[in-house]
């Protein structure tokens, strides 16, 4: 059964892939799963029927018949559980991956996403560009331990897997930051991401879908 | 084969069960699985032996035999895949309580965390207090919607599961802030979860550690 997957009408992003749809289409196209895309308006989102399948109105969502799921992390998981190529079969090298999913999504991510979305909500501030550099350090410090375990592996343990996906799709997060570029093992482990023939399927296919919208 | 979870030797929290090694803790003892515990100190936690087995420098980690494991969402994901109790057995329920574990730590958990670190981090600065709205609406936003979820059912999807178990410690992280209170049930699924005999063995087992610890 084919599954469908719910995307920004109109991505904010611009076409960057950098919203969450990206990491579920990245995870379909590495396993070879075809899949359906629907797109949703942000009013759409806050609707009622939208609720009923993503509690906090936000894209993705994931239905596979009778099954729907939300969270990015998840739907990847649930991916990654059903085909080949996430996760490694060895029992241990898999919770490991897992773990990476977890660290990408609960550990990396939130400071990025802090330093993301202050120029929205406190931009206009008094205390904003004072800040910054707190918000900043904060990613240094994720980041330059990140960089010591990754040293010059070509993934954060073993082959590619979900763990890496998710972890490359957070720290694409920092565009337009200037952070990445001091830490060239992880620029360059970035760059092996998005270098993967799956990864630029589904980024061909988000920034076509930016492309169709209507302007404003 | 016993595992060895890590844990701080003397908990910030003052022994209110707020560290993550108690999420460990709770589903360890939910599957009846025993456990040694390692306690360690915060510059031990800084030094490269520990950081082999934890490349963020924080408790927990996990080690069983030759594995080693980090990030409690994806420990309690391992016992959960590995005993039962914690997960369903239907497919489809089982995606959707993976579904809730990650949306406990990557929708839920960091505008706590953010509110919670923001007192250590930015309590001496001008801003301060009027930051602290802007970061409790955040949190109610999410209350709100995680309450329209969760409506007068006991538990997020079912019978309680590995979801629940990090959904609940992440929003008894709302200690001291008088924002949960709010949101009746919410508070009545902390309480549901808090009575549990499995959280009450965890908890007293990392309050005697802390009971136990010398004074400063």
């Amino acid at each position: 059964m084919t599954p469908t997957i719910t995307a920004f009408e109109r991505s904010p992003d611009g076409g960057k892939g950098l919203a969450r749809d990206m990491r579920v289409r990245w995870a379909l196209e590495e396993v070879g799963q075809p899949y359906d895309v629907r797109l949703v308006s942000f009013s759409e989102m806050k609707e009622p029927a939208y609720r009923a399948l993503h509690p906090f109105g936000q894209i993705p969502t994931y239905e596979e018949g009778d099954l729907v799921l939300f969270e990015s992390g998840a739907i990847v998981f649930h991916i990654a559980e059903r085909h080949a190529g996430l996760l490694p079969d060895d029992a241990n090298a898999r919770a490991r991956a897992i773990t990476w999913m977890f660290a990408a999504l609960n550990t990396v991510e939130p400071p990025i996403v802090e330093r993301e979305q202050v120029r929205y909500v406190e931009g206009d501030k008094s205390w904003y560009k004072e800040r910054l550099p707190i918000l900043e350090d904060r990613i240094r410090n994720r980041l330059g331990e990140l960089s010591s375990r990754l040293g010059d592996a070509e993934w954060l343990d073993g082959a590619f897997s979900a763990g890496d996906l998710l972890m490359v799709m957070v720290l694409r997060r920092l565009d337009g930051m200037d952070i990445l570029d001091d830490y060239p093992n992880l620029s360059a482990y970035v760059a092996r991401g998005e270098a993967r023939p799956a990864y630029k399927r589904a980024f061909d296919a988000q920034v076509a879908v930016f492309n169709a919208a209507p302007t404003c």
